[in-house]
């Protein structure tokens, strides 16, 4: 099992203070020592850091934890081993293109006896369940929607139906984002929370780290965070709804 | 314009010295100021380092030139925009996957009115001529070898192909690379060093670096560098035949 981070803003943020609880998860205070990576969209554009090793002891985590990137959609995820090898390639997120946008997806639990006919059209390249699933969904969506890139409400309903043909294979708690929102579908643990004004003092669960809100943003400001487990421990998070897809955009869930 | 540098090596070799006289050329010794990109291969996963931001500003570029990765295949580009603007989406290497490996590119040089009719399967996401010729480049693969991926001498003369057709829209010098072996196209400026034993002291033209091979390697290690302008004043680079692809593998020239 793993654990994911997103964020979705409706001004570009830094996931500094959030990154910080979750790379402790990554080897220091809990289990997940098989790799990390992180993808922050600026624009239409994408970057993604991954690394083999435990977020604990990884140089490149250290360079985004204290390196401010603003972006309106990141995701994370640490890695504890299940399907394929700990090596670069199995490392999440992963990334591909689609209607001439990126897309960035992160999967949390295993498939088991998954093996959906692909085309050709999004091939894994690695040997995780979490590959081979992220390429079926978009050959999917692609095959759904010849015409190109459908609106978010069309997109989430066809998202709904690809989990419900992959649930009878096991756990799929996934985060996707193709820069202009972020889908979440729990199986069993995701909790998300909206930080909007009137902001406040969070303190992190992972580490003594402890940050005021009021000074760090602006009135408007708007960001949910989701995360396997709650990342403080004096802020209320939702659990989101067991199988279903969760969409957030601009900082808000959408329904 | 823009520069490039290439590495293939027959043992995972880090690119800290090189990169270090490379990132110099970002905005402190020379004009490419537009942003900076670097694509490592480990196995068959890759790490891309992308940023918008001069290579000599650059906190990513910093953390690239110390730490030391390990890789058979490598490519580094710094901008100097020419199409598109200045942005995360515009920044070179660009990256898609094909035949289930990740496909490395990167580009120098400026295509006019080149219009190919892409049908969907590799989609630009930014606006350069770079990437819509690379998406071309993948399309034109996967339709030339419908049965997967071909070895490396077909995929060369594919390579011959299909440059011969974009060479009469502009220049076109580029690097690409699956993590199998590193291709080479010249149109104007591109030369390579094979560093073999018996190894010698090589000294940086844009720092006043030194570096004694032989302490950092094994007799048996080869390694290519390739790049647009040599990277180091006490060496002999040789310029690569323009007009033509070559092909090298495990730190090496292939015919």
């Amino acid at each position: 099992m793993c654990e994911l981070l997103g964020m979705n803003c409706n001004v570009p943020t830094d996931i500094c203070f959030s990154f910080t609880g979750f790379q402790a998860r990554g080897g220091a205070t809990n289990v997940h020592r098989d790799g990390w990576g992180i993808a922050f969209f600026e624009g239409r554009g994408v970057r993604v850091f991954l690394d083999p090793k435990p977020s604990c002891e990884s140089q490149v985590a250290e360079l985004v934890r204290r390196y401010p990137i603003r972006s309106l959609n990141v995701i994370a995820h640490i890695r504890k081993a299940t399907h394929g090898t700990v090596s670069l390639e199995n490392t999440h997120p992963f990334m591909r293109e689609l209607w001439g946008r990126y897309w960035i997806f992160a999967h949390n639990g295993h498939l088991d006896g998954y093996a959906p006919a692909l085309d050709g059209s999004f091939l894994p390249v690695g040997q995780t369940d979490s590959e081979l699933v992220f390429c079926h969904l978009l050959q999917t969506l692609r095959l759904s929607f010849p015409a190109g890139a459908p609106e978010g409400h069309s997109l989430r309903w066809a998202l709904e139906e690809f989990a419900a043909q992959v649930r009878p294979y096991g756990l799929f708690n996934f985060l996707l984002s193709n820069g202009d929102g972020m889908f979440a579908h729990r199986s069993t643990e995701l909790h998300y929370i909206v930080r909007q004004s009137p902001f406040a003092v969070a303190h992190l669960k992972d580490q003594d780290v402890t940050v005021d809100f009021n000074e760090v943003t602006s009135p408007g400001d708007r960001v949910v965070l989701i995360a396997t487990l709650p990342l403080t421990d004096n802020e209320i998070w939702t659990p989101l709804p067991v199988n279903s897809v969760a969409m957030f955009t601009e900082g808000a869930a959408r329904s």
